[in-house]
């Protein structure tokens, strides 16, 4: 247990939104939660932020916000751990509080990527990768190596492209109830299925897309109804070549180790999910990496719907990674914002009475992964 | 008291260093501050880098450093504060100790600089000022702005270049004595002084360094001889034209402030220091924001020679960022490597049985600043 609360969250659209610079996005996601938190007087200020300096020219987004929110000379930090920055500044602002020397604690995580093309945001990407290995030079980029995952996925179960796309499906359809989404239009399997291929056998709907967007969450050693339970992050191999089992992303499975163990509970005790679906594919992996269903068969269990809002285990009823939007140092707060509607009954895809709640945040190919558990006291 | 401890160090050299990688220097000096401290069990990491995603397209350097020192799935997070990032990485590895989650932790900072075009630095650094506003738009750098300050502090004191110049005459003479510092080549007054215009009244030799480099420290609720004794960060203004008096720089006198607050003592108390001097004009700025000398006499007590190493209050003994070099997110580790060489008795430039040493670290134009206060037990 933390004994660390959530007062407060706030949260932008998520999507292309030109009229708006990162630092607008910031402030307003933070105004928020500020706000949603009574005005609480804020001692440290942590960011989640990954392609600042390499797309936008922009960082001290920690002193930004400090400044521009006028709460004085408080410490404020940019975290990054690529698209785990949010998870990773989430759990720097709860190490904070542990140590005795902050009481709340305003953490955000932003990214825009609307603004830069596709070319230089793939580019900015692949700094999440081990520059100095043969993988990168060979021209791997992440839509590749979570391809590879899924080819040898198909290989080894019976699950086909259609599993993948049911995982694309279910988090549309959960979008386009949240008016927050970036993608507000149904779609159907057909169309999913016979989308331009993005890296075989991912298509256009089985990659998260490029999302300007910013979250914000105001947490603190006072008591609120929401108590964080668990908190971890764990690290993992940065290359592929490292990486012993293919259908295993083992920082996942470690961080949901990890976190259940302080939480004191297990996967069968999780109400609602808020997973890290980059891809399709990692949808799978990850519901199976944290002991949701056995291993090589979570595409049986997204077959069954048990995923679904309706089902046993809803995951990513923010429409996820895919269908929500990835503004990558945000979606780890975005994460934490669903799943606190969720808690307090007044989320978009609403499940019933949910006491229990879980977010995983990724990093790279597996380089880091960060788990948070959430109660309603 | 932070009841943090020090066990080791280490170091790479300072300058360009064209056969080594980023990787290559930040697990070099991981490596070498590891076996300083025996080798202990790591339980986090923490990296202070700034310009990685902007010039290196390298990001995830915290995962980089878990895996390739196999040091396993422990929590590894790459922090930004602008120059401040490696004062900041420390301040999150002794709150990581003080929250109860970790024991004992490696934090590291690096940069590498020299294989990019000066233009690609200058556009990368300037990542460190508010993007949104017409300062930065209407061609501000950091240069400039240390350049103004330096004019306005000669009009309203009596100071003359040739103060700038004798800040970074001592500081070339301190480095000329460290075998890591950049700058071997003993230089005179004369040459200083006729060096180059930077930007008026700024020469090349006020002016830090492009650096290739990196330190590491592992810090430890476990004893040691080196105690951390305080540890501060603070936010200040992200532009210029939020400065109220140009000749003060908010942020450092509050970081020290807070820090003797902590520490129970006051700067006469202060042995030995390593101070940002980015330009020849922030080191005297910031003597006196530290309280080491009256507001807007620090330029006497340079002409009185008080902050060489024969003086009473001996300021970068290390060569300091303009001898030394700075290779940005390393700036802060660096300056507590030379602290604990000073503290072990066995420093470059080494001043008689210093027991008490202070680090200030500072980030944008006053954006940031940490210091830490270090004691021999």
């Amino acid at each position: 247990m933390t004994k660390t609360y959530i007062h407060g969250i706030g949260m932008t659209k998520f999507g292309s939104l030109p009229d708006f610079s990162m630092k607008d996005l910031l402030l307003k996601a933070c105004s928020e939660a500020l706000k949603d938190a009574g005005r609480p007087k804020i001692d440290a200020v942590f960011v989640g932020n990954f392609l600042g300096g390499s797309i936008s020219n922009q960082e001290i987004l920690g002193a930004i916000v400090a400044n521009d929110l006028g709460l004085g000379y408080v410490p404020s930090t940019k975290v990054e751990g690529a698209c785990a920055s949010g998870g990773i500044a989430l759990r720097q602002g709860i190490l904070g509080i542990l140590s005795g020397e902050y009481e709340t604690v305003l953490v955000a995580g932003v990214e825009k990527m609307k603004h830069a093309t596709t070319a230089d945001v793939t580019q900015g990407i692949n700094a999440a990768m081990d520059t100095i290995t043969n993988e990168k030079s060979a021209g791997l980029t992440f839509p590749g190596f979570f391809g590879v995952l899924a080819n040898r996925y198909f290989y080894e179960t019976g699950a086909t492209k259609e599993h993948l796309a049911r995982v694309a499906l279910k988090n549309r359809e959960n979008g386009v109830n949240n008016p927050l989404a970036q993608f507000p239009k149904p779609t159907t399997l057909e169309e999913i299925m016979n989308a331009r291929m993005i890296t075989d056998p991912l298509g256009l709907f089985d990659c998260s897309p490029m999302t300007d967007g910013a979250a914000a969450v105001v947490i603190s050693r006072k008591k609120s109804p929401i108590h964080i339970l668990a908190s971890s992050q764990v690290s993992g191999p940065t290359k592929m070549q490292d990486t012993k089992n293919l259908l295993s992303i083992p920082a996942i499975g470690e961080s949901g180790r990890i976190a259940y163990e302080k939480a004191g509970l297990g996967p069968k005790d999780i109400d609602v999910v808020e997973i890290h679906d980059c891809f399709s594919m990692t949808e799978i992996i990850a519901i199976e990496e944290l002991g949701f269903f056995p291993k090589l068969e979570g595409w049986k269990a997204v077959e069954e719907g048990r995923t679904k809002v309706t089902g046993d285990k809803p995951v990513n009823t923010s429409g996820g990674l895919l269908s929500r939007g990835h503004p990558i140092g945000a979606t780890g707060i975005a994460q934490i914002y669903q799943l606190v509607r969720q808690l307090r009954g007044n989320a978009a895809n609403q499940v019933k009475e949910p006491r229990i709640a879980l977010a995983q945040n990724l990093g790279g190919t597996g380089s880091y992964s960060t788990v948070h558990i959430l109660e309603r006291v």
